[in-house]
């Protein structure tokens, strides 16, 4: 077993880069839950590349089709098919790639894994592609959740060390659907042009720059989750760290927190209109890992993207010599804007596995 | 479903911290495999409290009591159960305290989720005390690595905002021992001493401080993992995130990571001896999930310990009234000491379970 | 991972006969439910060997002691641990047998699975002995599941192919209660009499005989369980197949509605009372896997106890010759009778997490 | 969860009978084995309808198409989806249905379950069209196993009492695939002619019949499985249940041991050319869980087809009223011959867990 998550909502994600098709099982959403296409189409836009300079320029329709689960425009409550038919797949690209392994790529691990049977055209299933089925997995959770008043969204929170505000203490829908509808979702625009500022300049260099995305998650209900190995961040960062770039997660204030004394990092409880909140949170709405009630605040670090066209040091592997590789295809010059609603998917289906759970 | 984890080999964690024992099952390590019942004693001896003014005066011998699964010195191959008892229990320090959450604590979510009927005397399941059998069950992992040529330690890299040294490209079981014999375990002793100096500082301001467990895994095959949410780092960071005051966690550059550019961040491959290694790490000896057979390093943030002896303002859940709590019991005013051994215990019986896969 | 079971509520069993102590852990029971020891003392004395020559002399008390998840006399939510402790072990009896594998035990099977190391004393963690804490778990589910309105007891439906009278379509409490009070427990007394005869008979003869429990699930809730591989037959098959001796089981007209035809085995959907029943109840209230809200119906087949004190031909390992054995140890003729609260655990259990699924 | 098993190897069918396409993910096979396609349609056509008098004359091609894990022949290692269209789904015949619960079907249950939201037309995702990528995902199982030496057949052993002759203690693949020639695959082509006889008798009458499929697997080795809940027979039953129409499950002698005494029952173990076997093999290969290297023997109770034409007693679920019930659509008369390569396809995938599990 690899590609799949969920207790009591399993995603199991399949597909290779250049392979038929890319899809995932959602098995099993709640039954008759209505799925609007338009809003999952609007969601999957965001994730999709060739829509700018910022991004791959590789064509892909990222059209969802429904093998199972969907009926008349409801989840059945049977297991849910969704592929992505790879329309603007060019393995040729790809030709003779496969002894020499890509720096920062699974290419090598993936050999040594596989014993040289996998399909590696373009990252084969380790590619960012197979984020597509997930998005589409993530926005029906979305969906359901948002029907049941948790809302999720996302900003930059960093690129190549250009820093975004941060979120308000308690971010709201609105706020997040207009984040949705930025190019870089920021809080603060200046930010977000430095940070377009710098994806072009790496991308001129042929280069390329990471960065951190926050996600929040608010009126997600205290009490849900499990102490230790199934506790909130346990679940969550077991799936961030499952899409692609990721090197780091961290909750509320996260690594500051080690920084902090207690007297700092310690939430007042407070009352307010007959509800337990706390003052601020740096616990990122999770204590022990159980949900506090406040919004949950998770941060993904994004390595910049491995692929560049720099000439970078590697191994022939069929010859055990150094050799030199330059990456000539279409790549993203930062992942980030485009692994926005990747983060969401993720938290969103944790959080619904963990509501069905109850 | 909650205190568990692993697929082959399964971690079940038990107890509360003033109940009748703590304990842990692995079911199930393989067969024939000597403890060594010293050796792990003196891994435990790294976690247990009382032993200096740096941490909890709480007295526990943490002897480790085997019900089953250990013959004649050996592992059965069935499932092994260890307990500790909770000798130095005392329950009435924290008399009418349940009505009234501490700030930092797993108390308010827990009172939710179990509806108040959980025995939260000391944090009760969600004590750090539970890592003592969590530990014991990471001792015997490691033993069993070791006998396989893989070596895990780990170093103190931040406490207070005072950062170590790093580890060098490839730490070996030398330094590791080196460092589990040192009361603070950091490369640089001067930083050492500057960390004990801050923990004391905290201490008698009734404060705490927070810090960052570095880990490494040596000798670890490349090739093992599961590309997506069964990865290594996925699977590691899960268990991780488990380990109480845990907020955030990094593989490789991590965080840093995101500030690179991707011709810094990709560790070219270089050919020694006829192995394929790369000439720095900044991947932490993972890449999509599977190791690439350099080391396996990742980082652990530690919130400070969240019980301190300063008045914080919290709520009366049975008036809901603000209140104002002092907490009075025996508390370390740094966790991450005594948490090393407990990263070094999370990796070990991650990195086991996926040998064991294979 | 070998000796588990469970979604929601997971079971590990652990201990091995003749070692320190056998138990399990529950993770993790609904938080504030009372456990009434006596009553679980009751259910646990229904299993408990030494009480009458119909079963093996071995005395144990059974003491359930708990170690964890039970606070004032209700659990809390958290991993309940129960042990009991192997009082009357007598290692003596099993020296020497090690290299002479007893038919139709797994001593030859898991010598070869555990590479010789497992303690195989007394059957070590293949030993029905595991039963014991076992029920204690069911027990508790037993309680859970009385206080929703769902009765689970069970007779006795054949010994030696004496068979007793069939189960009412909806058999009730206090059928159950008639039941368990019973030495043997069946329907008809006179075929009860007839199965203790043929006990005493093969006890006699150094021999032993096997037999059919068929249990009863009523009150249980139509619509739940999952199609296919998560149905409530398949869950509640693999459970029982996890007691020793047991080599069939089988739904409503199980092995029977192979032998009929359609129209006879359908059964007919009716309304009373403004639910739907069935007039029939050949499907044992399950179709597809999911419930159907009439009595749930399984049958266990047990195989006679494998020890007997009559000579048996194997192999004696050490020296790969022909050899004879003969048993003379402390065994059931029949392990049947002490089976019935067993397999109510199993069905108990599985009912129970899957009514916490929802 | 519902629709998957497995541990290292697992497979999620996804799909309803009239809906676009049904299928199944395996997650995942070992990288780099060939699947000869040609060997596999061979297997497929085994399981398919519309072949003759004695089945369904629903039309379906069952072409599998690979979506993912397949290149140039070879499994990649990574997840492997196969599909079928639904190419003669004829959603008419079906209009009207959905409010009357057909007996012996689990419209009822599934309608409580889903509350109405299913797309239950022909079953939905109940229906045993769902066998079909299930056979396909066995089908490449066998052939992993084959070629580790591991061979799996079947014989109907028995329809409407009509019973086949047993399998020789041993059988070899020679027989096996002498059995997958027949129409109806029996060693006594009498008993065959029978049981023919007997289907195509249920036809004329509107009415249908069931049966007994009993499975062997020789080759496997011995000390594979685990103890309790993860053994050998626990897994396969819980798979073998999972397969529509299934009422019990039997192991060796199975409910036939229940009558016998231990000393007829226990299988003498002998020494063959160095070689551990059992004189006899009423166990069925399995002790304790455990496999003893005898070939594994398990028999699978099929109920007969609950689809037929003889007018039956229902309730409209709408009005709350008595109704009949007719049905016209295209039936099986029995649904055992075409389920015995659904019955190998489960023993083989459980098998292969076990033996990627090691």
């Amino acid at each position: 077993m690899s590609s799949s998550f969920g207790n009591r909502l399993r995603v199991q994600l399949f597909g290779e880069s250049h392979g038929k098709a890319v899809g995932a099982v959602i098995d099993a959403p709640p039954p008759g839950e209505a799925v609007d296409e338009k809003e999952l189409l609007r969601f999957l836009e965001r994730r999709r590349p060739g829509r700018s300079p910022l991004m791959s320029s590789r064509n892909e329709t990222d059209y969802p089709v429904f093998l199972s689960g969907l009926y008349e425009g409801h989840t059945t409550g049977t297991p849910l098919t969704v592929i992505m038919e790879n329309a603007d797949a060019r393995p040729d690209s790809y030709a003779g790639l496969f002894s020499v392994p890509r720096p920062g790529h699974a290419d090598y691990a993936a050999a040594v894994r596989y014993q040289g049977a996998a399909d590696m055209r373009g990252g084969g299933h380790f590619s960012a592609r197979l984020t597509a089925p997930f998005c589409a997995a993530g926005g029906i959770a979305l969906q359901i959740l948002e029907r049941r008043g948790i809302f999720i969204g996302s900003h930059i929170a960093e690129i190549d060390s250009v820093a975004d505000d941060p979120f308000p203490l308690v971010p709201d829908a609105e706020l997040f659907h207009a984040l949705a509808d930025k190019e870089i979702p920021v809080l603060n625009d200046e930010a977000g042009r430095l940070m377009k500022q710098s994806i072009l300049g790496a991308r001129s260099a042929g280069d390329s720059v990471g960065g951190i995305v926050e996600c929040a998650a608010v009126g997600f209900p205290a009490g849900l989750g499990s102490p230790r190995f199934e506790g909130a961040d346990s679940r969550i960062a077991s799936v961030l760290f499952g899409i692609p770039a990721v090197k780091g997660v961290e909750f509320g204030a996260g690594f500051e927190a080690s920084r902090m004394r207690g007297s700092q990092n310690n939430d007042p409880f407070i009352v307010r209109d007959g509800r337990i909140l706390t003052s601020k949170n740096d616990a990122g709405g999770i204590l022990g890992g159980i949900t506090t009630g406040m919004p949950i605040i998770v941060r993904a670090a994004f390595k910049p993207t491995p692929s560049i066209s720099i000439p970078q040091t590697t191994v022939d592997l069929s010859s055990m010599q150094p050799a030199e590789i330059t990456l000539s295809g279409r790549h993203d010059p930062c992942v980030v804007p485009r692994a926005v609603p990747v983060v969401e998917a993720a938290v969103a289906l944790v959080l619904l596995d963990m509501l069905l759970e109850g």
